[in-house]
């Protein structure tokens, strides 16, 4: 059965590419599309602003006229336009999934509230591959005990500010709580020195810089005799697009409520 | 609270790891000992065998013995001795842990029928992290689609005469499990010469073979802009033991049945 | 002191790659560039073509006119285009950098017989990264015995057709070399089976495909109680617009002679 | 041609490991062996006290007695019997290969004093692998300029009390003797917190703690759109013993002189 979805701020990167990868597949179809009222693809195609070939699809400028014509609604545009399509959502009982970054509290309020009356999954970072990582983390840690030592490393291009990266303070949050502890408790950072032996319980962190590395990440657990390894490498935006689209699919006929991507990949539980 | 263990073959390579192992925690102690009837072990303290010291714990020649000071018994002896450990478990209702390999079907069926009154965990690889590396590779493989491409890589040491390893056939059987497909099926082993592009929903296996590498396993899932990388290295058999005295642990008070790893680490469930 | 490059083919996606990353640096400059005559970009300034802005350089349609205003001509257009370049090379003594593929034998006897008179480099992987590989590999299997195990692992993309990589082949080449054997002899690839144990002296070859990997190749060198691991990552083509350009930098003032990839990096000697 | 070689430290752990690597080759035989006076082992067969056999070989006390009948001495024993060792091979112009740890400046000047008169080969770590991955780490970082970042991570067991580790720094010197700046200018330790772009020309350094690691290395030359990895992997001790072999089948019949390994392994001159 296909999905029917709608695009909002379909003329943008993110948008575009929703619009290309959705073309490919049969079990999904756009069949609505928006824009900001002051962009230029007002009144197009969106197909044809996407590049993939005449549609069918004229872009729309409202939140109203988008859900008007689908199942549910892709979002990666901006927090104002990510309310408006919630507001919608919650009047419609019609699905969303908010992919927006930079939402602030008052912003995420109206999401919440618009899940009591209708199904949105709403998440930071929409990679599978990622919030696979954070599931499995959690649950490694969990099933694991002390003998076992956990260490978070990554790797990120050179013009990355900060360390350890955003996704990377998410595993040892993920192992931290799969562990029943408390992260700034247990966390070392940034070996550098005399640190004396290993603290029993500690959740190392190590960062490298380099090149154009988009992101990569690799959690451990070493234990005298054997180790694991979990890691993921991303190398393009693309990987974002997939998991807002498998959310999409999962997403349709669920019960009105408020999801994660842990949710979408069945990780939840224990 | 202190699980009162029995080691059946205590003074052999296991065994003897088992004791030193177990004298180095406080929630496990050995309470007792067996060995074959013709070891120069019998009547010696298993401590001493073992070079931990005296534990004052009598090296005894039956399964009956073994049993009659114990809360759960752990096992790497022989199949002889395992069928008859646990015919005495299921007498009695104590847990027993059976790593012991090279168990034919009847040895098996002794197995399964003893654990309708004692509760018995039994596995062909003890190892926490191969156990774990199984039950993430099926998760991560349900949770996907076909868009990840699966591989499956192992290492092993120049010795061996077999590719791909046990394990690496375990690991791709759990990912055919995830994805609800036959492995015999999908499997893409050996690649070398003119292959055509990749099948989509195959399962590729390589393995690299040299030096002493006692075990590496790492299981891939590849999409255009990510990957999943799952890894395991073993490199002494300590990890057998670590596990097995996990599993005692965790058996001990649970109710008659018969159970795996997955159990023991709480990977079950979907 | 600034080079003065002559771009071949300059509004291709290699050539305007060049020009991009040209203009990016002090050490170099483009000062002259030639297209096919068919080619729309004839008559037009080649940075605005690149996108960089104006260079003041116009593109040109002979290979004579190309020469006229630099010192070192750099060429990923066309085997004819660089047949043409080496003849006019060898009449003026000015530098050439030829990367283009697909060059048949007689266009290599035209570039061989012009490096007489011209410095020429020509690889078939400008890659700094692939020869730096090929180098030390060759380097480190002449330094080791056999008591270190040789194991090439590559990983590409789903919808490569052959097995392994055409790199990887010249990788265990480059490890036959090192050591002094012949590859056809020693080579253990697309292990599968009952393979016995690993013959000593092999070299063995393993491949992964999957997702949109570019190119990922790995030399293990594998003795008891140690391994070596030397590998590269490729994730974009510009790391060919790279080596030419170092190439370039370094044949600036050099002698005629026919030059590879490995006298720019300075592997050569023992 | 079989090299005749004698083991000071012969009952020592290491010097049990060479007398049983060194008889399961055909290149070099033990023809002598010594041990400290108060040794146990003085008179008794150098093979029976490492387990191998009857050698024929009696250990005896004095390196006068030691170097009598052989070619050149492997020594781990302690720095007061290297100087003696040191003094004789100086006397008699017979080779030495020193990997005694802990030498003060005193025990070197006589090392080095001695290498006038007779070939000498001395390093702090003798392991093959290690020594070649400085070597290529010179030669990798001398052939890239500064668009490739350099980072240095490595991984030990729990209980190593200090970050980085000494092998890592030494893979960091190399790295910046090769790219020709000073390291403690360029390196960039312990990244933790908002550090700000990585500086053009850094150096990074990462450490990773956890279980029983041995000592893992790993350097990496990160550029846009590559990455070259070398990296190193012990796991046991014998791979300074195999090390030590290898020099001592190199350094027969060299002239007088103080080599490293590096000279061993044909890595010096550019």
């Amino acid at each position: 059965m296909t999905v029917h979805a709608g695009i909002s701020g379909s003329s943008g990167r993110m948008g575009r590419m929703l619009v290309q990868m959705i073309s490919e597949r049969d079990d999904i179809a756009v069949r609505s599309a928006s824009e900001h009222p002051s962009s230029d693809a007002i009144g197009r195609d969106a197909g044809e602003v996407a590049g993939t070939g005449t549609l069918g699809v004229t872009v729309v400028d409202s939140a109203e006229a988008l859900f008007s014509s689908c199942d549910v609604v892709i979002d990666f545009s901006s927090p104002a336009a990510t309310v408006a399509n919630a507001r919608v959502a919650a009047a419609t009982g019609k699905g969303l999934v908010a992919g927006t970054t930079g939402l602030d509290a008052s912003a995420r309020a109206v999401i919440a509230e618009a899940s009591r009356t209708a199904p949105i999954v709403s998440a930071g970072n929409m990679s599978l591959g990622v919030n696979l990582l954070l599931g499995i983390t959690r649950k490694v840690a969990a099933a694991l005990d002390e003998e076992f030592d956990i260490e978070v490393v990554e790797t990120h291009h050179r013009h990355k500010v900060d360390a350890p990266s955003g996704t990377a303070l998410m595993l040892a949050e993920a192992a931290a709580k799969g562990r029943g502890v408390i992260l700034d408790e247990v966390a070392d950072r940034g070996r550098d020195g005399i640190t004396g032996a290993r603290r029993r319980g500690a959740i190392g962190m190590a960062a490298m810089r380099g090149g154009d590395v988009v992101g990569e990440h690799q959690v451990m657990f070493l234990a005298p005799g054997e180790r694991i390894e979990i890691g993921h490498r991303a190398s393009d935006r693309v990987i974002f697009v997939r998991g807002a689209i498998t959310a999409a699919r999962w997403l349709h006929k669920r019960p009105a409520g408020l999801y994660g991507m842990e949710d979408v990949l069945g990780l939840t539980g224990d």
